[in-house]
């Protein structure tokens, strides 16, 4: 439905239910907020947006723009988490590749909204909102612990202090990276970051195998699920040159 | 000077120089904020620590508790700032072993302090602190780009697009592990932490030169100056059989 701030037509006032109604007032709040900071929001351009009135939109949000914006915030955690759902079948860095691309198409779907929250220094910012996106964190690592077998989950055993480490440290690499891209005009394209995601954390894991026991033991599970041409063969034949410089550091034979 | 919070000795109140005074209440304020959140540290306390008054305080910092807070922030990240300053000689992974030594070291100090400012959520959070912040980031990225021989200095080249998001993609995630770090009690042993740090930075650099023709040249050079019994040789001989587990995914021969 297009939204028709300057004049709502009759129609926009129709009885919702109020669930109905809250889902419409958020669906306007969440494109909002995904464009801009939370304080360049108001509660005006909600209602606007949404073709109501100033006084409906505080009936539904009696706490005004920071409720709004918490609500926004919780129904777009929800949305990405669900992003992080993948079959736990096929190769493990395609199922991974998969699981970027609807991360970055989120990113880009809400560039100047998840800058500014992960950036800080907004009033908007509450314990409330650092909790909510600790979730979406607390999700992400448990998905990608589940697609390396230490999931925890019934049957699945529970991974250890180094491994869970990596993990979240990874995830914090992935924001990180995500928010350069948006300071850099989306470059390079979503697919090539992708890749380079991808490879860091196959990197990663190598390192951390070297170190730690069952690290080891769940990258040669995963190394049997992988083929030359996905991405973990592809990033092997591209490395074997770089390791060779490294020939000099080696022992002999 | 040991602080006597209860009764002040008659010599804490002698005239100092205003530069040496508020020195000295500035250090009292890092000391209370180190281990605290910002939100618990009152004025009383400063005053107390530095064994001065109340309104004394108040006479250097107008602005409260946040204005000394900011200025305790920008302190200590001056201190976190110088060290990372470390002489372009030897293994370029031993270099960074020392920096991150004293990074670590700086953390352990700072802990709960470190810790509440990362995580986000205090009032006492605002653009100003956000903008100290990332100026210790962005400090971070040029002292390691310096050593990867592209500080973009007198006589030095630039660094190119992908190997800058690798760097400060990378000290996200040294950042995401001090935090996690400090949520474990500070397991493991900081030295175990930073070695896998390092080994974090070495598979980085090796998976960004496979794709990326600049990294790819820094790695050659590094690779020069790195020894077998470095933490570079090291990684390579313990990464080794992990490697071997991937022959599958490379064409034969």
């Amino acid at each position: 439905m297009t939204s028709v701030p300057a004049a709502p037509p009759a129609r926009a006032y129709r009885r919702l239910g109020v669930q109905e109604r809250r889902t419409q007032l958020l669906g306007a709040a969440l494109t909002l907020f995904a464009h801009r900071a939370p304080d360049d929001v108001s509660i005006d351009e909600v209602a606007a947006v949404a073709g109501v009135s100033r006084p409906l939109v505080y009936r539904y949000f009696p706490g005004g723009r920071q409720q709004l914006y918490e609500a926004a915030l919780g129904s777009a955690a929800e949305q990405l988490t669900l992003c992080f759902a993948e079959p736990a079948a096929g190769p493990p860095t395609e199922r991974l590749s998969r699981v970027l691309d609807r991360y970055l198409g989120f990113v880009d779907e809400h560039d100047a909204g998840f800058s500014a929250l992960l950036r800080g220094g907004s009033v908007a910012e509450t314990s409330e909102t650092s909790t909510i996106v600790d979730g979406v964190r607390r999700a992400a690592a448990e998905q990608i612990l589940h697609h390396l077998g230490r999931g925890g989950g019934p049957g699945e055993e529970s991974a250890g202090p180094r491994l869970r480490m990596m993990v979240r440290t990874w995830i914090a690499a992935v924001e990180a990276a995500s928010l350069i891209w948006l300071d850099e005009a989306k470059q390079p394209p979503a697919p090539d970051l992708r890749g380079w995601l991808v490879d860091h954390l196959i990197a990663l894991l190598a390192a951390t195998a070297a170190t730690d026991g069952e690290t080891a033991s769940v990258v040669a599970e995963l190394l049997d699920h992988e083929t030359p041409d996905g991405p973990a063969g592809r990033l092997a034949a591209l490395v074997a040159p770089v390791a060779e410089r490294a020939a000099h550091l080696l022992p002999p034979g």
